[in-house]
């Protein structure tokens, strides 16, 4: 496999004896199988083999790209681990667990895999684009069954689970995280997770959602008016939706995501919101719903082909409400082609 | 909070400087709110701080026992660390984070907050117990719902998706996790998540939930068959259902885990199934699914009243199904109270 192959490469020019995956989203990466309670990635210099818990074997057997190879007790894993000094890992990797390493396997130093996984993960494959776009499909589906179930009277948490009791019905395996539906003042902050709050006539309702599907992710945002808005509603709902579509336009390789984030924010700023926008445009997006490239003030990664990434510029008024327009975008060679196709023009 | 004067004590009798408490759960525990992306409790000798990103600040301050204070940049938090060199953190802390800690605040050493938390959390209040017994009633509901809705023809996700849609319905905020239904071969899979398999006559179904409510788990496993059980179904049920029964009325204070992990392993094995028994009888429950005590060959907790615990026994005969009889108990004075309460007669 190309992806383990290249690991080995970079073991090599670093002088690390060995590689040790065991987060959820890179062992599917890496494997084809993220076995649930835990597995144990090895790369080394000669062969890469997968080792997990008796119970999740079978599993992992049929899944699994690389060879697999079953433990009883994790001290079988220490004891593989015995034959090498230095170790390369994920900087997610626990406190307690690398000090287990330390101890019981003897391992003398570790190293961070987190940048060369990076690099490889922040551009999607074909393959993995295609899956993002499903996830995306099933996220327009959620957006929509949210429009139509928003209303007066009805409460948050209802139409969260409507939303996603749809979305598993058309497919998805899960929601990608706690779907938002933030009504009236709530919709002012902008995690908002749907609450016991009832919604009533005259709210921004903020809608922000995604689905997990064969473990990839997707994400939407989108804000309505529950009646006529009014028009201050109407005024920030023009704006964002104006750096929001300004931004998608720019999106396109070549570009800073600290420029892309300063398009959107520069607009907002204009009108006098600058400090209502109190969060980065987006994020990467793909086997996790946040990761590279961050799309922010902070972060000066130059947009390539075959990034997925958000955006989604808002504005939050305390006690007011807000409003958020966000979509799942990949960058292509001419551009943003936006993976969320609800339309915009809501309020 | 006597729950922080606790961690306080420990500090002094340890001589560490300052505890930085950052998991969710813990967050929730010892302040009452876990902000979604991320807070940092900083416990020292005198005082105690939630420290939270701008954009948590209105939430937090809404639900927190302890003053919060927010900051623009996570420097901020490395910066109000800097006066402290001994710092207890969790386990779970990320190796990442603890470098940054140590080069950016210049922490010297890192000593474990886990068992102090581990000996607060194992013991639930009566508070925190009728709240599991809410996110209890929850999952009846939901497997209840699972009973009704299997059948003949219908995919396993689409019960998983009518199961987690009803216990929000009905005021779960989520499910637990991921909900199991394994139909036919795949009931032999004790981490058979639904998938796209169709339910067929004659199949084994094990149905492994929970609802997650108020930041508290709940977790309940039912077996059934579609249709008439044959004999050998029937036969590995009351069998699983035996061992389940007697753990159940085994489980009182003064017993070990391991202990009760024999009761249950014993009967299986005097039918002859002891090594289609593949996993330990249960798991310790509160705001994790799995917490302390590990109810297992490997674990010698003397059980005490206040703790919440599952006993989960169950037989697995790979390509024929499995069975798994599953509650959720509190541990009082007079023995285990189940929590899950529905019917356990169902083959």
């Amino acid at each position: 496999m190309i992806r383990i192959e290249k690991i080995r490469g970079y073991l090599k020019e670093n002088g690390i004896d060995v590689a040790l995956i065991t987060s959820a989203p890179n062992l599917f990466y890496f494997t084809g199988s993220a076995p649930l309670i835990g597995g144990y990635l090895v790369i080394d210099s000669d062969e890469e083999v997968l080792l997990v818990p008796e119970l999740e074997y079978e599993q992992a057997k049929e899944e699994s790209k690389i060879p697999v190879e079953k433990f009883k007790k994790i001290d079988e894993v220490y004891e593989y681990l015995k034959r090498f000094n230095t170790v390369a890992v994920e900087g997610s990797m626990s406190l307690s667990f690398s000090k287990a390493l330390k101890e019981k396997s003897g391992i003398k130093e570790f190293k961070f895999l987190d940048e060369i996984i990076k690099e490889l993960r922040m551009i999607k494959t074909e393959e993995e684009i295609r899956v993002i776009e499903d996830a995306c499909r099933l996220a327009d589906i959620g957006v929509m069954t949210a429009i139509e179930e928003v209303s007066e009277g009805k409460r948050e948490k209802e139409v969260a689970a409507k939303v996603e009791y749809i979305m598993k019905m058309e497919g998805a395996e899960k929601a990608a995280f706690d779907t938002i539906i933030a009504s009236g003042y709530r919709s002012a902050l902008p995690h908002g997770t749907a609450s016991d709050k009832r919604i009533t006539k005259g709210d921004l309702v903020v809608m922000d959602l995604g689905a997990f599907y064969r473990h990839y992710n997707s994400d939407i945002t989108r804000t309505i008016v529950v009646g006529s808005p009014n028009g201050k509603q109407k005024e920030i709902y023009e704006i964002v939706l104006e750096a929001q579509k300004k931004a998608v336009e720019s999106a396109k390789p070549g570009i800073t995501t600290k420029e892309l984030d300063s398009i959107a924010r520069d607009i907002i700023s204009e009108y006098g919101y600058g400090d209502k926008f109190i969060h980065s445009l987006g994020h990467g997006l793909g086997l996790q719903v946040h990761e590279w490239p961050r799309v922010s003030q902070h972060d000066e990664t130059v947009l390539k082909e075959g990034m997925v990434i958000t955006i989604e510029p808002g504005i939050y008024i305390p006690k007011f409400g807000g409003v958020r327009i966000e979509d799942t975008v990949v960058i292509t060679k001419n551009g943003a082609k936006r993976l969320t196709k609800t339309e915009r023009e809501l309020i």
